[in-house]
Order: C-alpha cells, then structure tokens, then sequence
C-alpha cells in the first residue's frame, strides 16, 4: 500500500545519515548513465506555473517519479510541493510526499555528499551563515558525515542565531554557539556553509582560511551570489551536483564566462572517484548547490522506508 | 486545507449530473481559450514511463493541475492514477485524486456532454455494448442527461452482462436488461453506448436506426474499432472533445485520412452553440470520445467539492 507523508511524519522520520546515502547511491547511478532526468516540464497560466521535475534512478534504488510546484508569487497560506514515488520496476505507486521540508532535506544531504566527498577528513570545525531551513539541513547533514566537535552560526538578527544556536545544539548534540559577525563565525572553521538570501558576498575572503570546504546553497547568479568570486579564485576544486543544470539558469551562474566554468567537477565523478578531489589538506574547496533533477524522487523513495 | 481522495471517496461522493456540467464548463472554457493544455510530458525508463497530462482551467474553475499514470503493462497490484489539483489563481495545493475510478467518471462525463449535444431531446432508451467500468460510467452520465426509460446490455459473457444489468438498475433506478445479441440489444435505442476493447466492430449497420446517437470509447484506431468505419458514412454529425489529440495518435484514429476527417466537429463548438449539430429527430450522430486534457482536473476539483 502506498504512502502519504507530510512534513510533521518526516521530521520524525528523517534520518540525515540515510539521506546522505541515499543521494551518493543517486550520485553512482548518475556516473554510471542509470538515472533518467529530462528537462523540467511546465503548464503556464498568466498568473503562474506549476514546474515539473522529473526522474528515475533504475540501477540501485528502482524509483521513478517528480516532484512539482507552483511558481505563484504571493503569502497565501496552502503552497505545497508535491514529490510522487514509483517503483521503476513495475510502475507501482508507492506513495507521495506533501510539503515544502523534503526540499530542504534532500538539498542538505545534496551538501552533506559534498562535504564527505571534498571537506577534509579531520574536520572538526563548522560555521553556519544562515539560520533558515536550508541552514539547517546542511548543518545536520555536515554533522552526520564528519566528527564535528564544534559549531558557530551567524546571521544578521541575533535572536535568529541565537535560537539556531539553541535548537540545533539539543538536535544535533553539538557544541553550538552565536557568533557576533561573520568573522568570528568562520575562525577556526573547516567547512563553511553558505545558506542565505544574500544579494552580496556573506563573508571576506580576508578570512578565509587554507583548508576550508565551502558549501553555497544560496543565490549564485551573476547578479547576486552570498560567495565572492575571489573564493572561486583559491579553491582548488570547484564541484556542482549538476553541471547541465548550472549552466541553464536564465540569470547566468555566477561562475558561468568565467576562466572556472570549464573546471567545475561533478559532484557524481567526486563521488566515484572519477575526478579527484581534494589533494593536500591545505586545498579550499567550494561546491554549488544547484539540485540534481530526480534526487526528490530517491530521497522521498528512502523517507518511505524508515 | 488540502483533499486526498481516493475510490472508494469518490464512489460514495460522486454526483454524475454535476460531473457532465463540470466537463461542459470546460468545453466552454476551451471554446474560449481560457483552457491550457500543452501536450503531454513523458518520463521515460527501459521497462516503462510516466505520462503527464497537465492542464488549467482559467476563466470559471480556476483550475490548475496534472493527471499521471504509468504505462507499465504488467498485473502487479498497485498501479494508480493521480490526479493533483492546485487554485489557478494562487498556486495553493487543494489535494489529490488517488486510483483509477476519476478517469472513467470523467470519460463517462465528456460522454454525457457528448449525448446532451447531440443525441435527440426525447431519447428514452439506451444500448449499451460493453459491462466494464467505462460502460458503468457512459450509461449513468446519458442517464444524467436525457429521461431514460430503458437501458438494454449486451455482452459476450452472460454472467457479465447479467450482474451489469442488475447492479446498474439498483444504483440508476432505471429498467436495465441483459440481451442475447448485439442487435437485440440495439432495437429501439435511441442512445448506442459502445465501451469495449473490441478488435472488431460490435454491431452490425443494419442494426442502425435513423435518430440514433452513438458514443464510442473503446478502441477507435485504424487497425482496430469497435465501431464500423460505415457507420461514419452514415453519420450527418460527427464529433470529438479533442481534434488536436484524435490527429495526435502513434497508429492513426480511424477517421484520419478518410473523406471525414475535415467535418469531424469539436464537441466544445456544439456545446458552445458555435457549431450546429442535429438538424433533424432522423439524423444518426457519432461521437468518438479522445480525452481532451484538463478535464481530468476541472472533473477531480468538483469531486472535491462535494
């Protein structure tokens, strides 16, 4: 029988660890040309869309489904996405997620693959700048992939991180504290997560450290991007989780034109170890988020089985 | 907040007199070019696809929304249809039509429209060749739309056309028998209901009487059809509720390429009054029922507000 899951059942459910799997086994099958993902499908009204993404993972995980969602641009309170799960063996329904927290989590363990793909292997130290859901799953994700001893978070409104710093100490049972600035937040850090609305750069590349992993989740295009373009400059290794998606953004990405477009790795070689990583702990590395088409569908198929 | 429905909801819920206004609402919607309805989307694996059929309603349902289903050919249980309905206006998610009942609500929906337009006011009694759940939904949508007085069932099996006669009496209130033949069947039916997935045609044209209206939803392909190509000749009206799908088929319908396919009318146009149909209680008229995208959506929003 299928399943009908909401976002109160997954915060109950979701284990980060799992969802991090998960997405790597959809990395694989990605490397090995077993994931199907066509181009987003949308119906068109004058006063908004509903966007398809669409996808199936046959080799490992035997999922096909989509996620959509509405592009209405208003407060009203009822928006959902949508993500529907098939077996891809025999076409049966297996269930649908109704939410907008699947997202999150499933671009968290997106980030999560990255650091365990990129960050260094003794990393002990995170810094978060951004306290919504998207800072969040990253944060849990970071923490389920590395021995993180200690956490700093920052935002600009310091009832927002102080209650971060509180809410995901008691989750995730780390070290979580406040920082007063942006660079206060980044010392001492071994993986820096980037997960705001930022128009401008969210730190100084002044405090950038060698060593560093970072994750940016938020805006990237040429107009606005919360990472300078400097910190493409020292990292070594630049990872997308999908390079055809990066480059078909309206508003170009913000690497895209520069020299780094044409080295930009794929998070799917990382983790196949098809395309080399990291090469000296010294190394910065930088991944951009931008959502592998049909990662809804494994990590919606992997909710329904805890 | 949002509905999930599924048959066994819409079997108790379902008002077959407000499903064919719903479907008219739509035509009319298409007539007025308020109806988007891009062609359907496809997900394709080595053993099977998904397939979208997505569409809005702008102008009275304000509807926006998709139908999936899968084309897996195989007996595993389990295989659903979904139909996902979101306000057109705002975006926000009113909920879900699980299973495969709302498909055969709706054909039998376009069907009663189908017989509101162009079967003769007086018609009181109906043929219907074919028991299954498209046969069910055909006869209670002319029963929604014209005062029936007897409905006559034919079959191959007997036991089946039997148990149809029987259930359906008790649910429409009407008289229903079973009948040993085709033509039996036939014999003074003002309304020829066909719903089969028969290779061949079901009846023969000397059972057709002037004044008759036909409605065929089975198999309507050049290399099978239910219905014979000389009933066509004989036809003065014919119509479709999609001229852009009956055209759109991988194996041509069987009026493609024949002398009538430039005077097949669009069932929008005669409901809309833009079109004549039936001039005269003689006339034979032919109604070859394709699905025309959207009313999927429009039939599953008017289930939810019920």
């Amino acid at each position: 029988m299928y399943k009908i899951l909401t976002d109160q059942d997954i915060e109950q459910l979701a284990s980060m660890e799992r969802m991090v799997q998960a997405i790597e086994r959809c990395l694989r099958e990605e490397a090995n040309g077993t994931l199907v993902a066509p181009p987003r499908f949308r119906v068109t009204t004058e006063k908004g869309d509903l966007v398809f993404t669409a996808g199936a993972a046959t080799a490992f995980d035997k999922v096909i489904g989509f996620r959509v969602y509405d592009t209405y641009d208003n407060d009203v309170d009822g928006h959902e996405q949508l993500v529907c799960v098939f077996d891809s063996d025999t076409g049966v329904f297996q269930g649908i997620v109704i939410g907008n927290l699947l997202g999150a989590i499933r671009t968290g363990a997106i980030g999560g693959a990255a650091v365990r793909a990129l960050a260094r292997v003794d990393a002990k130290q995170v810094a978060v700048i951004g306290t919504g859901v998207q800072a969040r799953t990253q944060l849990a994700a970071a923490v389920a992939v590395r021995n993180i001893q200690r956490v700093k978070v920052y935002s600009r409104h310091r009832e927002h991180r102080e209650a971060f710093a509180r809410e995901m100490a008691e989750k995730l049972h780390v070290d979580v504290s406040a920082a007063d600035s942006s660079r206060a937040c980044i010392e001492d850090a071994d993986i820096l997560l980037c997960a705001t609305n930022s128009d401008t750069p969210v730190f100084d590349m002044d405090d950038l450290k060698p060593g560093m992993h970072i994750n940016t989740v938020g805006p990237k295009s040429v107009n606005r991007h919360e990472v300078p373009l400097a910190a493409a400059d020292v990292s070594a290794v630049i990872a997308t989780d999908s390079l055809e998606q990066l480059r078909a953004y309206a508003t170009p990405h913000f690497l895209v034109g520069t020299p780094h477009e044409h080295r930009i790795q794929s998070l799917a070689d990382l983790v196949t170890g098809r395309a080399t990583g990291r090469t000296s702990t010294e190394d910065i590395t930088l991944f951009c988020s931008v959502g592998l088409a049909a990662t809804e569908v494994v990590a919606a198929q992997e909710l329904m089985k805890m």
